[in-house]
């Protein structure tokens, strides 16, 4: 099983399609060098979204090769380009499917607020000019947690059996950005007119775990808690937009640039 | 006077040239559209070497347009790349110039170090696989601050009168990547047998004011202190480096991509 940390912007999604560049086709093309192996299948954990990035992504294959298992992740990241890395591998049994296997996926979804994206952040952050109320954010988040069915939470057209999933947490973390550098007596004391919008940069994070997640679920969720921080939609409300298992009532779909794949783990 | 933030990574530095796209030509190209005069004339604050980035770099122009000063801001967002962002626009002396004023400019040198390289940090960070004492950074860095010659931390050829500058503050700054969400078992308990290196990954950044920076100034003093960091330099030679006024007795010129001009003051 190898681990995998990548930044999305570049790929159209981990999964391998014919034409654009995909995570799952470079691990491949990597993974075919290093083997010689023709025709190896991988296996991944989550099929992410194009723009969509990880820091622990899964994928499993089977190999003839005589290489040990932790020589994989120097070996191939010699071979994959620079945004995308193995962080571990570890030979696992022949029988093992990560999507088979009872899991922990946890997102985060990154947003920044101030008066003017931060162009450091604008890769990885979704930028919102508005303030954002946490208080009602959090409030809302409250409702998601447990076990649900997520129909509201999911992109039309999803074929799945079920959509009842399990949500173990749903925080809303706030960073300040740290400025603790002080500022001396800049010219804005006197001639700064443009003193209408003096909001600190604030980054927050939605972080959410669960035993699963169905096709654009957690930008779903991303979009209606924005949508609860700038007063568009009740955080109670929330509880009965779940209810209505439809998709219309909840937020529009957040950006696919904000959200990472932060863990993903078996239990 | 134009606040400018920007992602340097695409840009062959602040000031402009014939050819390659730079900070600076892109600020021209906008101003221009905005205010239909040809000719304007730009005094920028610092001029950033080819892939570093900044937050809060200054200039200034003259102009007959009659756009309130404040107004600059979203004007000119509009007409830039997204990776370029004025941050704040206000009015000035006639006279104003930005580098024959006294000012505090501060940056900040972002590393990474840990097993693998993480690609959501490659683009601002520099990744060292050593592990660094943080201690004997702090301790050099303790030299850095006064009144010197720097001499031995200016890129060979630099013209200027005068080596001597004023560093107010060099500190070294920890995060340990907040990585507080629980790991479920994962299969490595068993299974792995990468277990060579478990270092966390750990975030560094050198932040380090002064009322001004020879060539390359920033990028000496952070390759001489990661030298430091990992052993290669005692720390109480860096006094020496110092004295010596010789530019081969420090350490390497660090990588463009981990450098910030974080703020621009003027006092």
């Amino acid at each position: 099983m190898l681990h995998v940390a990548y930044d999305g912007t570049k790929y159209h999604g981990y999964q391998i399609q014919d034409g654009p560049d995909t995570i799952e086709g470079e691990l491949l093309k990597a993974l075919t060098s290093l083997t010689s192996e023709s025709g190896i299948e991988l296996i991944g954990g989550s099929r992410t979204d194009a723009g969509v990035h990880a820091l622990d992504n899964v994928c499993v294959f089977d190999t003839e090769a005589s290489i040990p298992p932790e020589k994989y992740i120097f070996a191939l990241n010699q071979r994959l380009p620079e945004d995308i890395r193995i962080t571990e591998s570890c030979e696992v049994d022949p029988a093992f499917h990560p999507r088979h296997c009872d899991s922990v996926k946890t997102y985060e979804y990154h947003i920044h607020t101030g008066k003017v994206p931060n162009p450091l952040k604008s890769r990885y952050s979704y930028y919102t000019y508005y303030s954002t109320n946490i208080q009602a954010m959090r409030d809302a988040a409250a409702y998601i947690v447990g076990e649900h069915d997520f129909s509201a939470f999911c992109a039309a057209g999803a074929q799945v059996d079920s959509k009842i999933r399990t949500i173990y947490s749903c925080d809303i973390i706030i960073n300040p950005t740290s400025d603790d550098i002080p500022k001396a007596n800049s010219e804005s004391s006197s001639d700064d007119i443009t003193g209408t919008d003096s909001r600190p940069e604030t980054d927050i994070i939605i972080r959410i775990s669960g035993n699963g997640f169905l096709y654009n679920m957690v930008r779903i969720i991303a979009g209606t808690l924005l949508e609860v921080g700038r007063g568009h939609i009740a955080s109670e409300d929330v509880k009965d937009i779940i209810a209505s298992m439809d998709r219309t009532k909840a937020g529009p779909t957040a950006p696919a640039l904000g959200l990472v794949l932060k863990k993903y783990d078996f239990v």
